[in-house]
């Protein structure tokens, strides 16, 4: 166990060091370590109770729109990545292979996978033989792997955990449909539950899933005026139904090919948490998704463990009862003081203080992860003001996160002021693009940004492109990404 | 779709042939499928679904006795698997190996997990410091891959779907506590939610885990007079500390080896609950981890839609809201017919009619699966009834299963009766063991019997081994087994 205050003391400041900073909270805050395997990481339990949380809430509205749960096998044979061309050109680089099995060489080899269209695919083009069989609505909560060189922890490892949507529909229309409901989907995710705002559009095909005919992503703004990419929805039309022959009998008795969707999100939102929302003394999180929303810690001074600690587990009980996930920290071995410190690290959005005067009084001190700021709350009135100092700090974590992106997104017109806002203090660049690649890879190549999203509509603003100049029919936001 | 009854029609009877039964079952029912690649299996929804009811209770009766999950790599490298000599003779032969990724051969490979307490205990001897660190008491949910030979849907599988619980202690008791504990959790599981009985109690050297000091498990007998093993909970003593260097300063500032444990439970259940409860029509699911406890179908004559359907609505409304598990079957394309045997072969415990006459009557019919006995409800105390029913059948499953491990469970003195129960009706053979691993070894290639588990308590009726004749302390449990 740390001494005192060391945990606080090793965290490098956030606005010094952004990236040491970010590793210092993941690790210090005990959300994930190293493994020995290079770009593997550990999820440890406090990490993994936020994703527990994340993907509750996720599988609750997918089930909500109609979507069951399902699990494909981790292997992959090699001849099936190859059936769709984009799919195995876009993926073949990063697998990690099988090559052994119970001893022997295998026959063919077996991709890790890295995403599960080929296998899925494989499964439904023999499940799927009529309209009366679609649409076909499944989700898979998996982990998947992408041998990737530079890694980031929950960022970009080579092993992380996700879901896959998986959904093959009758018509065009439909699939374009479950694609957007889906993209709306982590839109309420991102925003109301992590509190952090997100922009939604369409990819570039530079920049699109390898199969897919359009996707579309919600990408997160960043501290450092880095992008995000936290989730994905593609349309892939009938490309794979086609490489995997997924036809089925129309009511019309003709045999079609099938359309199909799919979209993911991973552990790396667990990472956007915390970029966004942390600040120099540890992570903050959004109390929706904190697995310990209030910790109530008992002044242990004289013969507390007689006065105050009763009361602390009364406090304890009731808060419990009342929905609110709440621990009460009655460790011996530390100070308040060190506690106070340490839930702050952890970024648990309310202490609760109990200490002798507050027993006399009956009341208890709540004291906000945000600000730091004090309330005196009678003993009966906690539970409900409680509730509504979560609430607060949900919405002023959003509007915080807002008032940042907004703040850092910017208006510009010509490649010379594109490439030094990227040199700068980067953040979104909203302007016009002409639709050709060369100024895609212009800017790719001298401003290291990409095309995060094609906006859904193009604005008034956006009348040339900021490369070449001439007519822009798309308004894009640009940025650097993770 | 199927036509009319084919699904019926395309089952093996049960009686006539077990195993074809079983795979008719778990296809027809949709809980799982093959996949292109030989001994690995899709899990379908419905599959999955009864997945997911057991994996929560387990997950809470974990979290309700202080475990918590955390997530450790997919890939295991290959000098770790060596460190504990047994273990790595025992799981070696069945590994999956990743010798390539990114594109390059990989200088040291990747064993596909088989069981993770070589990575685990990788990351222990790391975070164990101090007595303070413990007990450290962690679960994972992951899927596993183990090179099988042989093979059958969820019973048997390269890859399967478990959680394995890992933890750390300061004493021998207090991990032999803990294996007991978590021992005592699966027989819960068993016997309280998927109406199974089980034997517990010890394996024999020859059978246990391969770095355990003991390994505890939890026997079933399967309708075709086999044993399954359906959990097992391993006192790891200080094998896995001393191979990992996992070590703890005490409170007298000594420097002590670990003491460690580990269990895990899998997949497997699912074919367990297929086999125990189901009969020629089909699968009967415990109502505790059936996905649709009850299904209601409109009979569908006459103007049905304006009549019958909005009080099934109404029905599943009222049912749903009191907590029931409840689909209504509203389909156009189907008969009431063809619904009632779709459902039976799903194994769903209640049907819930409501035809012209039952709106007449304001009342519904309902059916239970295990014996098609009909009961005529009013509507205002439907959901009590149904909860009723459902406890009921939950009961009535368990009563049977008893009953049937009671008639199969035979105390027999000598070998040529042991080998003779083996060859016919099979079943537990309780009897005397001297201890001897030769007895054993002759049991398992005379009979093609094991020892399933050693019983807690030597009866008085165990006076000598079934197979040599001298003393025995042991009383046994021989079975062929899964």
């Amino acid at each position: 166990m740390a001494a005192e205050n060391d945990f606080v003391k090793d965290i490098t400041k956030k606005s010094v060091d952004f990236s040491a900073w970010y590793v210092d909270v993941v690790k210090k805050a005990e959300l994930a370590d190293y493994s020995p395997m290079k770009g593997m990481m550990v999820i440890r339990p406090y990490g993994y109770e936020i994703w527990e949380l994340i993907r509750d809430q996720l599988d609750r509205m997918f089930k909500e729109s109609g979507h069951r749960n399902a699990y494909f096998p981790l292997f992959i044979p090699e001849s099936f990545l190859q059936k769709e061309a984009e799919h195995v050109e876009g993926f073949a680089p990063e697998v990690a292979w099988v090559t052994v099995g119970g001893g022997e060489v295998l026959e063919e080899r077996l991709a890790v996978r890295p995403t599960s269209e080929a296998i899925i695919c494989s499964m439904y083009s023999k499940w799927v033989k009529s309209w009366r069989d679609l649409p076909i609505l499944y989700n898979q909560w998996a982990n998947v792997v992408r041998w990737e060189k530079v890694t980031r922890l929950f960022l970009r490892t080579t092993e992380f955990l996700w879901q896959e949507g998986h959904t093959v529909h009758a018509t065009a229309e439909e699939a374009e449909e479950e694609t957007l409901r889906m993209l709306a989907t982590y839109r309420t995710l991102a925003e109301d539950y992590l509190a952090i705002p997100v922009v939604t559009g369409r990819k570039s095909d530079s920049e699109k899933f390898a199969g897919a005919v359009r996707t579309y992503a919600i990408e997160m703004l960043m501290p450092d005026g880095k992008a995000l990419q936290a989730g994905t929805s593609h349309n892939l039309g009938q490309n794979f139904a086609k490489a995997f022959n997924i036809r089925y009998e129309s009511k019309e008795q003709k045999l079609e090919y099938a359309w199909q969707t799919s979209w993911g999100a991973t552990t790396r939102l667990v990472g956007a948490l915390v970029m966004t929302h942390g600040d120099d003394s540890g992570l903050i999180l959004p109390p929706r998704v904190a697995p310990i929303q209030a910790v109530i810690v008992p002044i242990s001074a004289g013969n507390w463990k007689e006065t105050v600690l009763p009361q602390a587990q009364k406090v304890f009980s009731d808060l419990k009862a009342a929905g609110i996930r709440v621990f009460l920290d009655d460790r011996d071995a530390y100070t308040p003081g060190w506690k106070y410190a340490d839930w702050e690290m952890r970024g648990v959005p309310v202490r609760v203080e109990i200490g002798p005067k507050d027993i006399d009084k009956q009341q208890a001190v709540l004291v906000s992860r945000l600000d730091r700021k004090k309330s005196f709350v009678p003993w009966d009135k906690l539970a409900e003001e409680l509730k509504r100092l979560l609430e607060k700090i949900q919405g002023d974590l959003y509007a915080k996160a807002l008032a940042f992106r907004d703040a850092s997104t910017h208006e510009l017109g010509t490649f010379a002021e594109l490439k030094e806002a990227m040199a700068g203090g980067r953040g979104f660049i909203r302007c016009g693009w002409c639709g050709g690649a060369d100024c895609e890879a212009k800017v790719k190549s001298e401003a290291a940004a990409t095309i995060r999203v094609i906006l859904d509509k193009p604005e008034p603003a956006a009348k040339a492109c900021a490369v070449c100049g001439k007519d822009a029919p798309h308004t894009v936001l640009f940025a650097k990404s993770y």
